[in-house]
């Protein structure tokens, strides 16, 4: 009987030859990622007590990226102390103002197919994209990890999400993974991994796949992969990464379930307030009035969605009386941007080009709402209060819908501006769409 | 007897052909100035038991800066009440995320020469630039000059500061405005004009004359003035604005007296923590070791400012373990700035980005230090707690002396690193650089 993906990277992880989802292993983690708000300043003092040395330094990577740019002195004190942090330990991987950590780590060629790794925060998932073994934990789990190297895990079941079919112009990962979570529910994975598979995954580029695991728990799985192929391989070979071990799930792995999708037969997906699960065709929501449109986070803001976004709002303007907050999911992200003149068409649009950072996203900085205010967000998460006020409302949709939506000042279907542009014959889910 | 410009142009705005320092006067103001911390949230309540109708909207000029983008709740509340008050007052002019409101008035041909401005902020005094006199008045006061368009002046005398000469390569309006704070003193000239004039001031691009009246208020000044030319006239041509009141003060004027410099022996100066006339020469403070940098403000934070910065950082990279925060002074310079390539040129050298907004100048959001930080920033205050914690420390410099200050992670002399380039030719002081 074959192994699931996730099971093989746990065998590994574990020194054994084969287990089984259910089961409970002591697992090696190949890197332990913590951020500034979840990250130091809320570990050092049971770190210190334990001994407080750090078994692999190699395998320690911390990156600021919520207290960035500072809001409070609060923030401001978190960071010094991220930072201190990194220069008592003497920390090879410390990276500050780059963005999101999930982005950072891949752009940086931390997350490798086959590796485990363990961070302070609930996207760590995202990683999965790369067929990495990838998970959120506890700042106090991270302590154990930080002196032992180890962590305790159960070896989830495998629900595998197939998406078979070609994309339909203006339909993006974002809406792939919205209308899953949809089905799946947001607590429906809780603790399984999620496997994405089928020709409409194998076809989409890097930044897309990692949308898909970025939000894998927000149907509570506990990691979602993907296969890495030979994308993978060149995405990595362009960080001077050879080093890889290659990991599928065996035809005969057990799954506890198979969903099967047409991704042809989909159009633009909208998660409402406020839960991600709770989702509508765009044909469902569209007219809604917003008053902000934020463009960007580790999910969203990437640079086939600056792309796509540019393509949209070139030569247009944003909708008098909605502000457009693009924050772009990297600096090296925000530098390739501006190169293409993206960040320009943006900008002459009306739109505010934010530094990278978790910003608004998570309500810390940079974009939170008021009172009765109401947000179309390429970002992963629209809780009650997540992105400021618990009276605010979040609707989530990919960077095209958002982007469709600033113009119109309510929320819009995209398509018919990506069809209306001269550029049709592009694959914008593919990064391959010349602006100018 | 001749009058001042001071004199003139409150004779103008209360009716009166001649008027004195020292008299008291009804005027009516040409703009009313508010912004979003120190505007309708505060003045509403008393606004609507007066009547609730503005005298003359088109008088009337919002800007939301100070909580764009909002950080907290609170903040996002505040520019929600903002934005609504525009669209209920029906305002012509309204402008929310182009950047703080000194700049933003300017550039949309507000400030004109001979006017009267009056708005709810210390250093709506930048105005006079421009040949206007420019004072900050209190959210209270506002209230009276919504509903009666008047406010209640007394005439200030005048303190003349006269800086002939050239400038040296490297040292700029913002030393000139130090030192001269400096010697006056941070409350020597409390409600005094202080009119700035001189070969050197005259050479003086807009933006750098935008330096010198926005601190005046740092040395207690009820504003600052520059007598306009045809450099004004230019400008505002640009922006087409053709009626302008032309006002210099005769050449009989009584000033209380009458400051002489000569331009040519300056070097670059330092206001150190926490008072802006804490200064010294750049000899003196050279080597101390900041966190943070911060490049840019309605002080420093205009296009010649850019390229200054990017002059000296092209090819460079900033010190390890400093964050170097580049806020340009409105949307419109962030849009030229990437057009000419200067963002490019800074977000290489490791800057980040920001979005135009009053952020971290005022310790509201976006760069807030900790305890214990120290930055270099070309803003205009460093009084204790100003920028965050009050336990960092503030010091103020050109753009310039920041950006040299970026390179080595301690503060240091930018002449060097501009004598360095192989554009010493050019005069970095007067925006006809060539950066590419």
């Amino acid at each position: 009987m074959g192994m699931t993906m996730s099971e093989k990277i746990l065998a590994k992880a574990s020194g054994q030859a084969e287990v089984r989802a259910g089961d409970i292993v002591w697992a090696k983690a190949d890197v332990a990622l913590m951020h500034d708000l979840l990250g130091p300043w809320l570990v050092d003092g049971a770190f210190k007590r334990l001994g407080g040395k750090l078994l692999d330094k190699e395998k320690v990577v911390l990156v600021s990226d919520h207290c960035t740019p500072p809001a409070t002195v609060q923030q401001a004190n978190i960071l010094k102390f991220t930072r201190d942090w990194a220069r008592e330990q003497d920390l090879p991987y410390y990276y500050e103002f780059e963005g999101p950590c999930h982005q950072v780590i891949v752009e940086h060629g931390h997350v490798r197919p086959g590796r485990l790794i363990v961070g302070t925060d609930s996207h760590t998932c995202m990683a999965g994209g790369l067929g990495a073994f990838a998970t959120g934990i506890g700042s106090t789990e991270m302590v154990g990890v930080l002196l032992t190297g180890e962590i305790w895990l159960k070896v989830p079941k495998t629900t595998k999400v197939v998406w078979d079919g070609e994309l339909p112009h203006g339909v993006y990962a974002k809406d792939l993974i919205l209308r899953t979570i949809r089905d799946i529910g947001h607590a429906g994975a809780t603790y399984e991994a999620l496997e994405f598979s089928g020709s409409a995954i194998a076809s989409l580029s890097m930044d897309e796949r990692l949308v898909l695991s970025n939000m894998a728990v927000e149907a509570g799985a506990k990691t979602g992969l993907i296969e890495p192929d030979e994308a993978v391989a060149a995405y990595l070979r362009d960080r001077d990464v050879s080093e890889m071990d290659w990991m599928a799930s065996d035809s005969d792995a057990v799954y506890e379930r198979v969903l099967y999708y047409d991704a042809s037969a989909l159009e633009p997906q909208v998660a409402c307030p406020h839960e991600v699960d709770n989702v509508h065709p765009i044909s469902a929501v569209a007219g809604k009035t917003v008053d902000q449109v934020y463009l960007g986070s580790c999910t969203n803001g990437r640079l086939s969605d600056l792309r796509i976004a540019a393509h949209i709002l070139k030569g247009k303007k944003i909708a008098k009386g909605v502000r457009c907050l693009v924050v772009p999911a990297s600096q090296s992200v925000w530098m390739q941007a501006s190169k293409e003149g993206l960040l320009d068409i943006l900008a002459e649009a009306g739109c505010i080009i934010n530094m990278p950072s978790c910003g608004a996203c998570g309500g810390f900085t940079s974009g939170v709402i008021g009172a009765g205010e109401v947000v179309m967000s390429s970002s992963n998460r629209n809780f009650r209060g997540r992105m400021g006020s618990a009276a605010g409302e979040v609707y989530l949709g990919s960077p095209a819908t958002a982007a469709a939506t600033a113009i119109e000042g309510k929320i819009a279907d995209p398509r018919s501006y990506i069809e209306k542009g001269g550029e049709q014959n592009g694959d914008y889910s593919r990064t391959r769409m010349e602006i100018r």
